[in-house]
């Protein structure tokens, strides 16, 4: 295409984006007709993308930072001819491909679900490196940014991270239409503002006029060649350019054009231009997936250890026995044991310093490309990333998350550093599946395990050594449990996982000694949890004791309640976990203060069974 | 004090930092030995403070950023006489204050709970703009960083903040010790790396020999007498200064020295020097309390009001009658309505743009100064400020968040703005008070009422327009809930909120109908929950029907459990709630498709009753 085509097709996506939010009826019109130009410019010139093969290897990557620019997306597939007219005019309805805010779940053509802004360059920055690091294939990845979410901080992160790399394959392009939902930006259309900030984080920077394809197009030409560090075109555009009585104006976010047919007069009217979009090298992956024999770690019965450290040796066999497993840490390796892996496989390590949006950003991206990520940090820590766990979830994508710490069993450190909202965190997340082990032969199991399964796994892991207790030929199944103690005269149940198995275990055996026989469960996985087995202990001993180093609220507590819905009998319910603010002590003080120890345990039971409420 | 009595009262803060770490057998003493000179000349020459009074609102305040440092923190109490040398060695056991990072909760010098690292500066942001703006104190505000917590995006929301405030009442001071917990950082020694970074964000920058203490002396006078902008120290440190086996080198972080006696001779040995640090001027707040007549917005029955509406009235009126309410908001005004309170009191309403980490920070530094704060965002996007409200339940602080759009309810933007896991994360905060209301009177209620509670508060607002249900007058007390249909025959109890409460009326009184009673319950306060009433629905109707906009892990149907534990019967529990991953549709649709809609209630209620669960 030459400059006067160039210009029709950003007019053409235009009229398309206005198009299709005045048939929803909402929409981010103004928000797509700003980075119109700089998206025809890429799509005829600059994406090398094969829209039948959204999987080729050699595919760049685009992602669309500012997800609510979805109707611009969707007029560039269809000037790709990659959808339809007719599909275009289905935005925002019900069952139609193509979403308020675009995910992958839904078109292929999506590397990422966006529209929680801010996170868009932190996944491109993992799918670059991906590109750079591992895959070794020539393919770009294009991040088209609004001026917005630059205040987000995870985005200084991605920068940081995407320049210590050396991500040349890596370009954004930020759409500066100086106009955030509720008024100006605080920098306003001073591109050099934005042009410091990326060059002192260490990137190449290019300000141009984003309506100028001629300016776009050596912008974007400027990026391919720049070598050694990553590319951001800072684009000075109008929001809402092209017509009028929406250009560069307030108040006008989110909202369809108030008079639609007069807009796309106004831009020349509706096009149909098609765009033949440069094609992909012939690549190949260099990662197949290559699954030798698996030679977990083991312990015997009977020996100590920490799972923590039980998880970075079965992570580091892991990477051993399959080439698509990569690791990244939040500059904690030494406590989390993922420099276990970091040692043996350096060559898929990532290390992301003290950034854990970036750190699973990153992991999302990695993971886009076909590669098994396991992230880690303190269980606490990994709240920063919430909102970037949710967005994976909406994504669809597979990642695995380790949290070590948990719990007040830490001891010394004191709240700060405890993780005891992290199975609340985890277990919300949509299709999310919670790991919680005991025992080091019990982690290395479910850290094989976890790699196979879809959507978000999380593992919690404790600082501390504990008892191996089982050997190291055990199973356990997703969605299973031990049960680690039973009779036929138990009063009740006690349900625990992780570090209270042991004070369970403790304190069933304190009990016994005493007459009352209780039944132990070890609940490793919180979600999916074992119903089966919960309600059996439920018929049989009528009453469950979850036992918990966490706070009261969403964590194993409430996870047992999965096996008694849809108005089945419930069980009486007695919840021990963390109910005070801890400040530092010992982890067996930490316990006891808690509530949670065998001390405690053993008291609850006996009030139970003295006060006749259980049998 | 004169130049070598500084570096010998630096030498003494080593030497208190190996003490305390030595007698508790864990801790940070080389974090606390590169930053003991930045610390004694502050102490001894820059910081106005009060021990004594420690509200004296003249102070300056200093936030230890670098949680992990509290020996070094510990040990300046010692030397300013605010806490003994017995108590210095009590660091990390049980009960003492002196934890092993630094909380509020426990010591009045605190100004808020660090460890987490990055949040330091944020809150500090918040606390210099409460005396730049509010206050109109002469105070400054003092914030001692790590390096490595420079990667943590949050600090670039906070710079950006801060220099965009023009606040020249904050220091920030960076203890460049070149060595994260695992090892280098990614910039060493390199100071104008992050010079240029600051600068870059609109910082006057000052890069020193941080064991120079002139040079500090310098530095501490440079950013007094900046104005107009921030400033930051970039101090080049050793971590473990002043003893040859640790200083400067990797693998030391985080543990007592291998040999605490012979350190301590190395550094000279124990010294016992007394600071006197300069005192504040005489100040007086200028917000004291003024609350007047408290003239709450009104609807009628039967009208129809969205609660995000009802939320910005309450607000400007609650602005009106309390000088000390003060609102943030994160760039989405429009949405959440805190636009109506900025419109009024523009003096106390702080635009903090799409950062919501640091519109947390902000409102916690507020809060630590005596204001009021609410800060709202979409509730999805909360997720991204997680761990400052984990944190601030650490400090203790009061602080009021408001989420708006939660739920499906919201339509057609799609999934990444759906609030459906805020209800779990909020719920499992240490301390929370978990709010949902249904209609414009009671959201108005409970905005009056949460200002007045303690620790983290949270309303939970809704985009659409609903049926205004309760009159202007009724109360609605934290703890409680309305019941809205009864009768001596109900079957069964819907327990709604919110948005699904105009659900569960209507599936009602479709279910009367046909003959079926049934109890609909307004869980407005989802916690605490209202023991009372659910436990006497359980017994009258023996089943619970929980429908709620939210996943189904840790909201609402975890909730309800709350009133059954301790080993009391449980009801049968029937959960409605989001269980797919929605994708754009209106909000009747999606409603629908998540089946908690009217239509879906009546299905599950006549299938309970078909199959004879219920009664």
């Amino acid at each position: 295409m030459n400059t006067p085509e160039l210009i029709e097709l950003g007019q053409q996506l235009r009229v398309d984006s206005v198009r299709a939010a005045a048939a929803a009826g909402s929409g981010h019109p103004t928000s797509s007709m700003s980075a119109a130009d700089l998206m025809a410019v890429l799509l005829a010139r600059r994406l090398r993308y094969d829209f039948e093969r959204p999987s080729h290897p050699g595919n760049d990557r685009f992602v669309l930072s500012k997800g609510h620019a979805s109707p611009l997306l969707y007029a560039a597939y269809k000037a790709a001819r990659a959808i339809d007219d007719a599909e275009l005019l289905t935005f925002r309805t019900l069952d139609s491909r193509l979403e308020g805010h675009p995910t992958p779940r839904r078109l292929p053509w999506v590397e990422t679900a966006t529209g929680s802004l801010g996170q868009g360059l932190p996944v491109g920055v993992g799918i670059a490196l991906s590109g750079k690091r591992l895959d070794r294939v020539g393919y770009r990845v294009w991040v088209l940014c609004g001026d917005s979410e630059l205040a987000e901080g995870s985005i200084w992160e991605a920068a940081e991270h995407a320049s210590y790399e050396g991500l040349d394959n890596l370009t954004a392009i930020v759409d500066v239409n100086r106009l955030g939902q509720r008024g100006p930006t605080r920098h306003g259309h001073d591109l050099d503002a934005y042009a410091r900030r990326f060059r002192a984080f260490g990137w190449h920077t290019v300000e141009i006029d984003g309506h100028d394809v001629e300016a776009v197009e050596r912008a974007y030409g400027e990026a391919v060649s720049t070598t050694g560090q990553p590319t951001v075109i800072l684009a000075r555009t109008l929001k809402g350019k092209g017509v009028a009585s929406v250009q560069d104006r307030e108040g006008l976010h989110g909202k369809p054009l108030p008079d639609a047919d007069e807009a796309i007069e106004e831009l020349g009217g509706v096009r149909d231009l098609r765009v033949e979009v440069p094609q992909p090298q012939v690549a190949r992956m260099l990662h197949a997936v290559r699954a030798g024999h698996l030679d977990l770690p083991r312990w015997e019965k009977g020996d100590e250890a920490a799972t923590r450290d039980a998880y970075g040796q079965a992570l580091a066999a892991l990477g051993s026995s399959r080439a698509d497993v990569v690791a990244l840490d939040g500059e904690v390796s030494d406590s989390t044991r993922a420099e276990f892996f970091a040692k043996e496989h350096p060559e898929r390590f990532f290390e992301c310093y003290i950034a854990e949006q970036q750190l699973v950003g990153a992991a999302v991206g990695l993971a886009t490309r076909g590669w098994v990520p396991f992230a880690s940090s303190f269980a606490a820590f990994l709240t920063r990333a919430h909102d970037f766990v949710r967005m994976a979830a909406v994504s669809g994508v597979g990642i695995n998350l380790v949290g070590s710490h948990a719990g007040v069993a830490i001891g010394e450190d004191g709240p700060s550093q405890m993780g005891v909202e992290d199975l609340a965190m985890l277990r919300a997340v949509h299709g999310s599946t919670v790991l919680y082990p005991c025992d080091a032969n019990q982690t290395a199991a479910l850290v094989a395990t976890m790699a196979d399964l879809d959507g978000i796994r999380y593992l919690r892991t404790s600082r501390g050594a504990m008892p191996v207790l089982y050997g190291p030929g055990e199973e356990f199944p997703v969605g299973g449990s031990k049960v680690l103690r039973r009779s036929t005269d138990d009063r009740l149940t006690v349900v625990a996982a992780g570090v209270t198995v042991h004070e369970a275990l403790q304190a069933a055996d304190a009990l016994a000694a005493d007459g009352i026989a209780v039944r132990v469960v070890d609940l490793y996985s919180v979600k999916p949890v074992d119903r089966e087995t919960l309600r059996e202990a439920a018929e049989e001993t009528g009453c469950l004791v979850t036992v918990e180093d966490h706070h009261p609220e969403g964590g194993i507590g409430d996870a047992v309640l999965d096996a008694f819905l849809d108005g089945r009998p419930t069980p009486r319910l007695v919840r021990l976990a963390v109910r005070d603010m801890p400040g530092s002590a010992t982890p067996a003080e930490q316990l006891h203060a808690a509530g949670i120890d065998a001390e405690s345990i053993v008291a609850a039971v006996k009030l139970l069974v003295e006060n006749a409420v259980v049998r």
